[in-house]
């Protein structure tokens, strides 16, 4: 922690800034510079980080040198880690491929597109049973009888199932059919939620939230990690920005920002980036160049009977084409799919 | 709604479209453009707000006419709704003044700063038990023992009380406790918090997200209305941009924009919105002259120590000379605070 | 400035930088804290700004602690710059009315305008001859007729007048013709532009751009103070945000955040912020209660008729309106209008 | 385009709207709702895009339904266009590979650059002499000694050159030295230098700016398209956002988002998107999975001693690291590098 003082600060100002910091057992460095005096931090800036040190009189600014999460840093845990959701491998050159319908809406339709996915190479199902809903008045999702068919499905196909979990309520039900908790956006930063899911030892996918920084989602992952549940993989799925003509803005440049700095795994979420299935196999395909951990992809066999974002899904022949695409470019990028 | 059909689409195609929308109970007018087909959709649009139109083959565009919300908007109910909070009025001419500190820290702490801005002229006191913290490693409130200060505090000067609500299964407790529920930024779109809160006919504080738009915010809180529960008054507290220099950017033009549309009362929070204390005053100002229901401020006697935000804080001296000028501007507004 | 070291870095690795800096003719400061080694760097910080020093070996963080800009100061300038356009004052407690259509369209219907403005108290017209649009198949402007007209209207009903200048090579012409240049947000960041107008004694009104921080902002104003001519006001017209009901989002925070920083006045221009005739109003008032120097708003006498942004334009009798309470609220903030 | 009129608007009113069309000789067609009458207006919905219509009394909302742009449009001209500078192709499986460093330095500087980036198999050299720099206090160009400079240090290599262009007034000048003019992100919307080299028959490299949408930058190409000249590349580079751990966000959907609606080439400048050299190799991989027609990639021999941008050029050894991957993903993409 670097502490900046204001001009014209008078040595007794600085004094009692420096008395702050001793009486929380650090200690301070005073360097007098021609136009400003700076005085560092020394110790564990862990303590400071809740302290409102800007409110002392006399400071101007104050800059943290540390990274603010510890237990997702690489710092902290060197290699890659590897989640398994089922007998999936996600992370450490294994990829996940993640496809399903955005809702489950019943045991036909769900099955006929796990039968496609699962031929095309998807590893993983997904599917809603509790949708979050910027509308009350849009479906709402099946509930347990939903994760029932999801579970039951996922056997059939012999796949792994992710769904959603929305609620801390729900979380132990969710944790009796689903391989992985999903949480999803909007769930970034409901810290009760991430609370009860870092108490199972399920694995969990995180998606950004909307407007989250890098930063914020490493610290939101940090609350599932000090539970003692390590098996977190993170999600990019665009976040919000002024251009209007996709749903979000997809920000690539996250996976390679979060694999310099955490040992977990992150994939990508094109479908509801973009919310364009004209944009998706692209996207898809950048994804994998980017070294992500795998993609997730909405898939559905007729769209417009979809009961919850039939906009974004690919149909069963375009997601087999663009998976026969990333292969190819898995296979140059030295990754494998399980 | 209106759907713009692509150019050169087959008149079959359009038929499928036409009979599409004919299946929902709905009539379809076509109009042949000179470059492109519309289709006008006459009938109640909420039947189609949740299907997939867009995925259609032959649609280009969807473009919805209808606001998505109806129990929260000025058409359906055209007088301002007025939140009774103890016997505080919000609305419709009333001003609530909302202060106190980010936490609850401790009776002694919470009973000074509700002494100064009682004297200053505040009719709301505010404090945070369950608080919502970007880092797992930051002070996470006092839970029960916080409510509990803080109605004993309330009572003993003669204010009602609002404070954070987190997690669903925390809204009885919190019920018991306050006056007002407050909903903060990162649960707005917590549907599940939304309709427990629903349930109850406490009023309700319901802030915006960093990076909901206006519809998003007016969405969220018809999750609340439709429970039974009217009493929901909006809260502007700056979105996230691109901007660095303040906490975020304050949007004060949702006031008027949520008073055309909407008969709810909105407040703005310039505490959280800017995180300085030096730009404070003049955003609360601003807030009362653009006509907000009321301002919503964090206050504390010593904020450097402060356990949460005790950088955006004003002392009680600050916050007493702001509230004589917001005294003069509500007189011009011809605003009353009760 | 100060420089973070990266962890594990050899001793030699950190005598490299030191080296670099002191070629530079400034001293380094080593601090060793537990985690981190950090440098102070001692002396003129302005050396720096143009050196690469985050791609040392070695470095892993670069912290600037002085801000960028030196001229629009108010470390460099301590009093309040009053800006003289015509006979108006605009700054230190004078406030500018400026007032007109967005594009000048004939002589009949300028005169018309200003006729209204001026009796609503309006004290500089404005109207656009060079008018940058998004499509090059908008109205452009009448270019020299227009300026004529604009001179011709100003003087008629004594008021000073403003107008944009688009390209280096208008600014002689526009000075011939006009009491202030104004450069709209688009060009904020043309330098050539910024240099041209910083070689007249003319004063400029300088908007933010749609994307530019307050830095950025006051980095483009440098561009003109080091020309020699420091008759530069500023204007906030909203910046692009998610949010799509208004046309830009207004940061009314930026006005105490510039007179924090800088002595250079600061007006509001809720016109182009909103796009809104029904937020206009509200935000103006809101502009003078933060303590803007002054608003600029579009008003026409027919907006349907208008070549250019009609559909923002205030009609004369709502700028009457909203001028009385603008008074009203400039005397409770002891401002005047001259 | 549709106009939605408001409830409750009588009949006169929309007479009234309705003659206004008329009057600009199109015809309006009429459809009575439930809650909501709207009119479909038919003809050339260009006449209508310089009217104010949402400023007629009674409109609600005006909804074009055509694309504001034409020479650009994919409608227009099918064939995707391939630009040829000097013998390197752009566009249509042509992959344009520009490198070199951000502004040119000396002779001895860009000749070594242009050695190591030409045996890596870049086919175009860039390199600024004209710099638009944020502060007026960094190094700004080197003028016509550098383009001369960079002319013949791209014939000694066999290389086509690029430069940027900042003022109309520079465009003869630098027409002579260059065979690509670059149009920085600042000056996207500087519509006098678009229309400038809309006159020249040079071909263009137009970058994104810093906010601007996929239309906006669709509609800048149309000033350069009107003045004949049609070989425009493209370029995206980052868009300003909330996120801070990059310099700007790079919007790769914008690579098939705007093949879809153009027939342009469009390349990926992640160097200025990110800012950062860990990040640049899996943007630029994921750029050419993404199908963008090329790569623009900053390259210095000694980024600590660049006087421009040196934090985030790559060194010699890691663009030669990375073209070995690019050509592998382009032979995956079916695309050739002349």
């Amino acid at each position: 922690m670097i502490i900046v003082v204001r001009p014209q600060t008078p040595d007794a100002q600085i004094d009692d800034i420096v008395r702050h910091i001793e009486d929380l057992g650090l200690k301070a460095h005073i360097s007098k510079g021609e136009m400003r005096t700076i005085i560092g931090v020394i110790g564990d800036e862990g303590k400071l980080s809740a302290e409102p040190l800007a409110a002392i009189p006399g400071v101007e600014q104050v800059l943290p040198i540390m990274k603010p999460f510890k237990l997702a840093s690489r710092e902290f845990h060197p290699q890659d880690t590897v989640v398994q959701v089922g007998k999936v491998k996600i992370g450490g050159g294994h990829l996940g491929m993640i496809a399903g319908p955005c809702a489950i809406e019943s045991r036909e339709i769900l099955d006929e597109i796990a039968g496609h996915v699962r031929a095309a190479g998807a590893n993983i199902l997904r599917g809603g049973a509790f949708k979050p809903r910027t509308s009350p008045y849009s479906f709402q999702g099946l509930g347990e009888q939903g994760l029932k068919i999801l579970r039951e499905v996922g056997d059939k196909h012999d796949m792994p199932v992710v769904t959603e979990v929305m609620d801390p309520r729900q979380v132990d039900l969710v944790n009796q059919y689903a391989d992985m908790f999903q949480i999803g956006a909007r769930n970034m930063q409901n810290f009760d939620l991430l609370k009860e899911v870092g108490q199972t030892r399920r694995p969990v996918l995180l998606k950004r939230g909307l407007s989250a920084s890098v930063k914020d989602l490493l610290m939101s992952v940090e609350y599932i990690l000090m539970g003692g549940n390590h098996q977190v993989v993170l999600c990019e799925r665009g976040v919000r920005t002024f251009e209007t003509s996709t749903r979000n803005m997809l920000d690539l440049s996250i996976v390679p920002n979060v694999k310099g700095q955490s040992h977990l795994p992150i994939i990508v979420d094109p479908s509801h980036a973009t919310g364009r299935p004209d944009l998706i196999p692209s996207m898809a395909r950048a994804a994998v160049a980017a070294e992500a951990d795998g993609v997730h992809i909405e898939v559905h066999s007729c769209p417009p009977k979809a009961l919850s974002d039939g906009d974004q899904a690919l149909l069963p022949a375009q997601y087999h084409s663009l998976m026969k695409d990333l292969r190819k470019l898995a296979e140059v990028m030295g990754k494998s799919i399980s």
